[in-house]
């Protein structure tokens, strides 16, 4: 059982993020919450969600599943604008989700979760940590997109830096520790990512947001933040690429 | 002979309402003002507009009949915002239309009227009728575009209900009584409509319209509605998808 | 070598006029500032564009040359906005230039300028000479471009006409003397030319300049702007369209 109450730009966050990596969705939830756990297709990114029920205007629910279209709900919150009450209710005899927003309602069919994997999110520790407002990344990102399809992330004592680089034309962003919110860093590290995945995922989070960055040297980067208000958070894990020279 | 001054967004109005049925449209002009009846080539929907002389901010014409393409008055209204005066003029001898924004004339000959029908509207009387401003029905047209086809307007004593129903997905827009304008309706009625054409008329209609919607089952719909500030009127028919089961 | 400062939208004013006519560039430097000269592929316009070294916020060079990709300046733009710095510096030895914007830096390898010809800009006279608000223009090309792929400019001493004329439509913008900003005309002069490339420079110059326009019969037209607030100027010639009758 599950029925709901929440705010138009609550639902907007999480389909955001989750939709950089996959299209359906299977959300797992019980008395406290909702949760989601996600590999991409190619397996090169993870995704670990929760929203904790204090998240909702109203929330009521017993453990059960939701296999939902992310782009069904992203029809929905179309409709509504920041601040919109959207009511979702669960009708189980016939396996669908209604959604009401105003006047309007949609009923959708659940898609079968039996495909869905529930993966295993590692728990890797990382040599260097920092944290950072999301707005700092942003305007990078938009820069290094044409460079080329690769972004290093590179963090050292002094302060955190991307790096996109082609063959003729190269994009750095470089943070100073004083831009940074913290920075914990003893030897320097780099890695290097899929430009699409890092980037799909930085012009989805809201602004306002501070990161947190967990990296070291050719290893997978786990990036941190809240969202609802701090009332869910998010924990994302992407592989590296690794250089060949 | 024509010649006239009018708001661009008169013109506008009327562009945007026949456009959504035809290409290219023959104006019907006399001493009173300008009329144009149109089907679609499909004939499944008909219009019947008519513009008061008092709808212009100046206007002075003997009978006479203009063959326009659509697009080109477009394009001259794309030269003026809201509030500028056109001028449109007939030039007899050579066969064109003279329009004049500011500094701007744009000469454009007139389009054969010789294969454009005279459809005579039909007077059906239709068993519910219901108002509504056209706001509350532009959101939710939008939510139900990609989920079929067709739409099926719904009216009983207690409301009225736009409701697109596809394979997997429903979408219901139920506005209440009280949400309404006007309610007359005694017994329940439905009918099924293409979506295109409904929800095309739907979205050209100004924000704060009324709109009248004259409804039965599997008849055509009717809907009425004024436009230049009361100083025209629209009559629009709907042909019915008759559902098979 | 070169080492400059300049505001985003002083840069922005100089790519957007020299991108009508090539996609690469070369500007010539020298310690008073910056030049370029330019013929388009087709060989059908050319351009003199001079940007004193006043016009930047700070400025160093000596003499060189630098070949830039316009598009990369472009991307560049993209991430600043109206009064945002931007730093350009010359890296000789790897034969680069290296622009910032804040924290982001991006380095690009020149293009060769070897291809590229130094046009000679000839002094033509011209019969007839007037100025107009660059505002005044811009309207009146937006209704022409679709009816004509030429555009006629008429001066007489009563004022001055844009006329683009098809097989079916005219469009005319007519500014008589009061609504130029001076006007030397003697006889009525009559030329046609390509509308794409005076379209696309109408369009390409700032709101608030002032164009001068020297045209006569069936003879290039030459147009002088100010940019960078008057610490810039462009003289840019077209040739005409001599018509078949």
């Amino acid at each position: 059982m599950f029925q709901s109450k929440l705010r138009s730009e609550t639902l907007k966050g999480v389909v955001d993020v989750v939709s950089t990596l996959i299209d359906e969705a299977k959300f797992v939830i019980d008395a406290n919450g909702v949760s989601l756990k996600a590999v991409d297709p190619a397996h090169v990114a993870m995704i670990d969600l929760h929203l904790d029920k204090a998240a909702f205007e109203q929330f009521s629910a017993n453990d059960t599943e939701l296999g939902l279209d992310l782009d069904k709900l992203r029809d929905v919150l179309r409709l509504s604008k920041s601040g919109d009450l959207i009511e979702m209710r669960q009708d189980e005899e016939r396996n669908r989700l209604v959604i009401s927003v105003g006047n309007i309602t949609r009923r959708m069919n659940l898609v079968s979760t039996e495909g869905m994997s529930d993966p295993k999110v590692p728990n890797i520790t990382l040599p260097a940590k920092l944290s950072v407002n999301i707005e700092e990344l942003q305007r990078g990102i938009k820069a290094a997109e044409s460079i080329s399809d690769h972004i290093s992330l590179n963090a050292n004592p002094d302060g955190f830096e991307l790096i996109s680089e082609g063959d003729t034309d190269l994009v750095s962003l470089k943070l100073p520790k004083d831009l940074l919110v913290s920075l914990d860093c003893k030897d320097p590290v780099r890695s290097l990512y899929p430009m699409d995945y890092f980037s799909n995922l930085i012009r989805a989070i809201p602004a306002g947001t501070v990161l947190s960055i967990n990296i070291g040297n050719d290893l997978p980067v786990r990036l941190d933040f809240e969202i609802a208000g701090g009332k869910g958070k998010v924990k994302y894990l992407l592989a590296p690429r690794i250089e060949n020279d």
